[in-house]
């Protein structure tokens, strides 16, 4: 049976434990969140000794189950001083499932940067030093030579070193590209702990074990159906998640200009539509890229400039959203650059495009100068002060450079969707024990409600209610966000699917429920944990300049009301 | 080969015709349409004697296709001053169509008022002056004593002699409850031709012939299989359009207090859901009902007082909002009652509800003044001088008591969504050719479309074309809009089913696109007439307040461009 692998840091001492009965059935989400409800001090300095950092692959990790390799970091945030988990895809998540490590628990401190490896010989330490001072794909590069390319890496760039609030931590792929758990600032806290990187290699054993193979293998054929079938998904096969800015550009919900507008007059430049026929002109680019194996969407891409010359490996709609349309850049290329220099010092795009445009309405930079953003992400490196600033995340920027209306909750920058326009998922994004975040249940409207109207201004918080916990389960199983979706769009016929594998994985029977009160059940260890942590209802509201200024004129405002906000805790 | 039926009332004659060769491929709405654009002048006075009056049963009508029984009538509409189409339930295109009757087409005028009776023997002439003073219920009575219960009726009430400009046409369903074609004043041109009413006998003949019946039957099984499982569907069988009511309601869309707010107070109390446990509760009632033969959802309801004595047959969402929200009356009964006056009286309960309001709003009665509603309906019959302007619809009322906020398009009232939430749904009221009306391609989130943002202020104009044109298919083939709807939500899997019927019908090939062009051939017919009345872009436009007043605080305003509304027509 799976084991939890406890890494002392303090100590250089790892320690394999059976699985204390209360985590068993968890996995991603619910098990990082779990552990750290139990052993972490709520009240304790995110970045002090008492913190640790949780790495658990989802419950369906290692099986055939498509996309469900996505791995669940979890700690208490430097960003949002509560529990959070940031979710990554790459190929952690199923090596760690193959050496049977249920979740590896990472505590204490070093003395010295340290590189842990992980196979199924045990864990070793050595030192990291060499890495001191390298970016993200000069790590890489350096990790792969010595590492060989079966192993997944894992490390935090020069942000965590420094450990900034939107540092991110980077896993890789199969194929070495770069994946991110990239929210709440769990890379300074990896930094914190001088944790500088990690080797998995699982050396080709498979400790998964499938209790009646049969019937995964029925499971797993009828979602892969559906699946393939789906439109969403047919979308994002082509050209990823960037499908989604002429959408929310579309319905004025697409941020612009620091959450002061709804539409972006450059969107077209930045959307799937033309990045798709960008990418098939140029050398060297791909616009069907898998981060994981298993992975049946592939809405992953390769960036390359006009000769050829790789960029960033994959730019995704936040990130367009984000540093795009956000900042008013309407340069596809420069975005992409951007988005090249968060990776390669280590931070989150969201928080850095939303820290970008609260400078920019500070008048540190001008509205659109894609440039001028470049360099400041790139002085982060170096330790400059404005640089310094930008790679603090939106909250924090925003504050030291006097900005009133800054887009966050609970510290941590808003995903790229208007709350006025999407009032669901302005609920979510209120009250998300992760704070603000798209992947904590967005609200869209689709076939399982045909009547469900987003800008209504009641009728929001079971919608949120529903989406958080079904996601809250997705993070749990290790399934991707964009299979769980689809999933969750096709109603009971498919998902009694993924019930069903989970029986044939566990050998357990499961009712029709299991998924959402799955769900319900990680977000009550969340919230317990926030509320010891001094949380109270006020940290679950939007930024009031969402309730007074619309984004465009006659269009509305985020009214949904502070009591219907508060019922979604209530069910 | 059906036939067209020309009954000359100037001359008390009538003739049956071949149908020329450009009418043959439609039915309903397209052949009603047709046949006003040929042969009446636009420029006509609507209540003279250059208009004419067409019924036509849809393509379908006589079929086993299920909820097929669709009537149209068509006219020069004296509310719009454009072309019109009325639609209605109950038994008579069917009864048309097994007698071989394409269209009727009522033209000239007789000098009394008169009955014309058709059966299977022809076409007969008699006086209707027993029927005058009468209301349609005492109408009722009296024309079933004489034609047996196997006719089918159709009438004007007092409202139609009076020429009101919201009189409507009564049709009778197989058991004998009334349905109306309510819109558009298309009783006031039955009541300017002195044309009191239309007793149809099909005597059980049927010549209706399918030409490949296996091909039917099948198609017919996929389609009544289909529906019978949808969930919308399922909600209309229990609660009857009155579910509608918590939709909009959530969605802030239901329009409350003169269109001044999307939210109304007693909401629950007119509601389908209260509606359901009230019918249940009470003897003589019933909460399944269907208006036609043929039916597979029977979202009609029977509705009686408590002691069981019949008020209404049946209460739709459209009353429930605009004489029930609208009016800020939140009696169930009392709209019931209102209902049965406006049947009873012969108007239309949307532009009835919609001239209360804005006489609630010039101070001639209280807001939610139920009794005083109710006086007013009552009233018309009388001739009391306020009566009539409520009679005439709720532009002219809203004109005449000096209302600057009048909620219609070309004339006729909106039906009950709000078009500042369901931008979509502003646009077809805006642009469609029969008015403002939710039937002419109301535009909701769903299935086919999950990322569809019904408050965006841009992509709103192709769904309305699209649903515009689905719409004006369905009333072409005669299928209710109950169907229409929920086949369109299941996309090209099913419409094709509906294809192959018509296919099985008419021995014809037809493409996949066969829907969608015949509705964009239609409406090219009724845009033509319009623009040839004098109708111009200008006339394509909600009422100001929409774009100036939201209904909420927060709420947004309508703001589709003028530009995006007037590309309806280029597609």
């Amino acid at each position: 049976m799976a084991k939890l692998l406890r890494i002392n840091l303090s100590e250089s001492k790892a320690t394999f434990e059976e699985v204390p009965e209360a985590y068993r059935k968890f996995g991603g989400r619910g098990l990082t969140g779990s552990i750290v409800a139990n052993e972490v001090p709520p009240t304790c300095d995110p970045l002090g000794v008492e913190n640790k950092l949780v790495w658990a692959p989802g419950i369906l990790a290692g099986t055939t189950v498509p996309c469900s390799g996505r791995l669940s970091v979890g700690t208490k945030s430097p960003m949002t001083k509560g529990i959070k988990e940031a979710n990554s895809g790459g190929g952690m998540a199923q090596k760690l499932a193959r050496l049977g490590i249920k979740a590896v628990i990472f505590e204490g401190k070093s003395k010295e940067p340290t590189s842990v490896k992980i196979n199924k010989d045990g864990v070793s330490f050595s030192s990291a030093a060499s890495l001191a001072g390298l970016g993200s794909y000069a790590i890489l590069e350096k990790l792969k030579k010595e590492n060989g390319d079966k192993a997944c890496l894992a490390f935090v760039g020069p942000a965590g070193d420094m450990k900034l609030t939107a540092a991110s931590i980077v896993f890789t792929t199969p194929d070495f590209h770069l994946r991110f758990a990239a929210r709440g600032g769990v890379g300074a806290v990896m930094g914190s702990k001088n944790l500088k990187c990690v080797v998995v290699e699982d050396g080709g054993v498979n400790h998964v074990q499938v209790k009646d193979k049969d019937k995964m293998k029925e499971g797993v054929a009828k979602l892969t159906k559906h699946v393939a079938a789906d439109h969403f998904a047919q979308g994002l096969r082509r050209m990823g998640t960037p499908q989604i800015v002429m959408i929310t550009q579309l319905a004025g919900a697409l941020p612009t200009k620091n959450y002061s507008m709804g539409q972006f007059e450059k969107a077209e430049s930045i959307c799937g539509e033309h990045m798709e026929e960008v990418l098939k002109a140029r050398p060297n680019c791909e616009t069907t890229h898998r981060c994981m194996d298993g992975c049946i969407i592939s809405c992953s891409n390769i960036y390359s400039d006009e000769k050829g010359k790789f960029i960033v490996s994959g730019i995704e709609y936040e990130t367009l959203a984000l540093v795009g349309a956000n900042c008013m850049i309407g340069d596809l290329d420069m975005v992409a650059r951007i988005n090249r220099a968060c990776n390669d010092v280590g931070v989150d795009t969201m928080d850095i495009g939303g820290a970008l445009a609260v400078a920019m309405e500070a008048g540190l930079l001008k509205w659109g100068d894609a440039e001028a953003a470049l360099k400041l992400v790139e002085g982060i490196a170096q330790g400059d002060e404005n640089s310094i600033i930008i790679g603090s995340g939106v909250k924090i920027a925003g504050e030291k450079l006097g900005v009133k209306r800054i887009p966050h909750v609970k510290g941590q920058c808003m995903s790229g969707y208007d709350p006025r326009i999407l009032k669901g998922t302005g609920v979510t994004f209120a009250t998300s024990p992760q704070g603000a975040d798209h992947t904590a249940g967005i609200v869209l409207p689709g076939p399982h409600d045909p009547t469900y109207v987003p800008v209504a201004p009641t009728g929001q918080a079971p919608k949120s209610q529903f989406m958080q916990s079904w996601m809250a389960a997705a993070d749990t199983l290790g399934l991707c966000m964009m299979i769980a979706m689809p999933i969750m769009e096709a109603g009971p016929g498919l998902h009694l699917n993924v019930v069903s594998s989970v029986s044939a994985l566990t050998g357990e029977e499961l009712d029709d429920k299991y998924i959402c009160n799955l769900g319900t059940e990680v977000l009550a260890i969340e919230r317990k944990f926030n509320k010891a942590a001094g949380m109270t209802s006020e940290d679950d509201r939007l930024p009031k300049f969402f309730s007074e200024e619309p984004n465009a004129p006659g269009a509305p405002v985020f009214d949904v009301s502070p009591a219907e906000i508060d019922s979604v805790h209530k069910v």
